[in-house]
């Protein structure tokens, strides 16, 4: 592993005709339930905020807590809990619905609004006169099972973010459980939507996703939880992300055997059932795009696509760049140096 | 000078609460129009693609070849013609009424279209129910001035865009005059407005904006372009960028002492007459935020910001970053261990 201050290894590059334009550095950790590192690139001990990669995680409480059961919480929005989602009108609609199913409604969500990241749907919207609400924020699904959490414990609604409330409390206790280490001196800020996040090494984030994704040695409650989430993922990648979006186009060519989460500043985390293995990446630059070459390479390394897969995700594992009329000039795709 | 293959520097590191979250390593020349290297940060000798950075030295033929005053080409057109402009009503009523009056229309540009970069005019558009035309296309300025050199000297207007045209062929001679080094065999691609863009170390291409800013060896045609595009984009910094951009800011409140250009890909170039310097930046990873903070950071160890400026442009030189609902979660600023 490389120690600190070593420079993590060119895992992406950026082409546009004759020439690599651009190079982005990761380290990437394939880690078991046991902690066990079965691939490490780069420094995978140090902390890294898993933004919304590690939605997955934090969903756990609205089902062990009896929350979903109370409130019939669908596949759908389970799926939802764990999404950032475009803000297409499904997105919306189904968040919309959630709320008003739980006695609240827009105004208790804390997360703020902004335009859909879908380019068509932003248009519509616009278009139409409306503006975005918070039900549009692509982190609304998970702040409807945060508010569905407090309801059914019977705590305030207000201040459900802060990292205080028994909301993130519980949050925390479950990835201290997940990421096998304390947490309560761990590096932390604020993220996008309002909540905390934590600081916690790549390693250890992926083996919590390794327990998702085989969670045998957690203890009934939890295990059950984790199957439910990684299930209602995998039945609703368009829920998870949106039209055209990485997440949604790999579980919907590839199905079960992988369940993908993106999140900001190019983290990238998988649960793989098949392999009862955890994946997660952070590109140091923070860039997205490299996240899910990243992510496509490691699955591919992994031997997780069959040909015909690999054919279908042609356009998501090395996409092209194309200019303002559409001709392609470039491709982001696994560097030629890459370490895997 | 760092060898091919050596990592370069980290420059830019984006801070979240208490951890640095993302870190960005660019190359960074400071050069004179002799070519000597006054800095030169991580591998300045690596071709890279000026993207929109090297649109000032684009512009050189409008004003050579006598096109520009022919067609009474503005001030304001001509910092136009070296902008990357927002889709602000004024970028784009400029760009209309220029093309009407060298006999064109948006039908003869080539570049495709967009949506503003400006997000209340991409707004105030769709909400009027109209759509975006090519005029629209932040490179709208830089095509105007090819189409007015190719009205000037009788060259056909359409394929204006192509290696071939007479138009890129130009451009191409004037590139290598001023960067020092002949670019027939040079790595090439197409932009993202559909033009060539061609592979130039990064020291050469820094050397070609030293030309611009003390042009005294230059051809006396050429000086002279080179004083009036520096002038023009000095004096119309909005219509170089748009509201609240990096260059327009910077070009604002410091005037005539540094002439910004911005370009794709985490480039970034100044000419710098004050101190006959130019400087060419290039991120690693092609993130424009760091590009615009190392940019900031040059400047100030070349002590070009007086105090009072220096604070004028705090957010600009070390960017908040502010979740959804306005709260400030983290900065953009030279890294700790920036070598500069």
């Amino acid at each position: 592993m490389a120690t600190l201050g070593t420079a993590n290894p060119i895992v992406v590059e950026v082409t546009r005709g004759g020439m690599v334009e651009s190079r982005h550095r990761a380290a990437v950790a394939v880690v078991d339930p046991d902690g066990k590192v079965v691939h490490g690139w780069g420094d995978i001990e140090r902390p890294v905020y898993g933004r919304s990669a590690i939605k997955p995680l934090q969903a756990l409480p609205l089902i062990e807590t009896g929350a979903a059961d109370r409130f019939r919480v669908s596949v759908a929005e389970t799926a939802l809990a764990c999404a950032s989602h475009s803000g297409e009108p499904r997105h919306v609609e189904l968040v919309g619905a959630w709320l008003a199913r739980i006695g609240c409604d827009v105004a208790d969500l804390e997360c703020g609004s902004h335009l859909p990241y879908h380019e068509a749907s932003l248009e519509a919207l616009l278009r139409s006169g409306r503006h975005p609400d918070a039900t549009y924020n692509n982190c609304s699904g998970k702040h409807s099972g945060f508010l569905s959490t407090a309801r059914h414990l019977g705590e305030p609604t207000k201040g459900y973010i802060r990292y205080e409330h028994p909301v993130q409390q519980r949050i925390l206790g479950t990835l201290e459980q997940m990421c096998g280490l304390r947490l309560g001196d761990a590096p932390r800020g604020v993220d996008g939507c309002g909540i905390p996040v934590i600081g916690i090494p790549l390693g250890n984030f992926a083996m919590a996703m390794a327990r998702l994704a085989d969670p045998s040695d957690l203890p009934p409650a939890r295990a059950a939880a984790a199957q439910r989430i990684l299930a209602a993922m995998a039945a609703e990648p368009f829920l998870v992300a949106g039209t055209g979006r990485f997440c949604t186009k790999v579980m919907e060519v590839i199905g079960k055997k992988v369940v993908l989460k993106t999140g900001a500043e190019g983290v990238y985390a998988a649960a793989l059932p098949t392999l009862g293995l955890g994946v997660a990446i952070k590109v140091d630059d923070g860039a997205g795009r490299a996240a899910e070459a990243a992510m496509g390479k490691v699955l591919r390394h992994l031997r997780l696509l069959t040909a015909d897969e690999e054919r279908a995700l042609a356009d998501a594992l090395t996409p092209p760049i194309r200019n303002r009329v559409g001709l392609e000039t470039g491709r982001v795709r696994p560097a030629s140096d890459s370490p895997f």
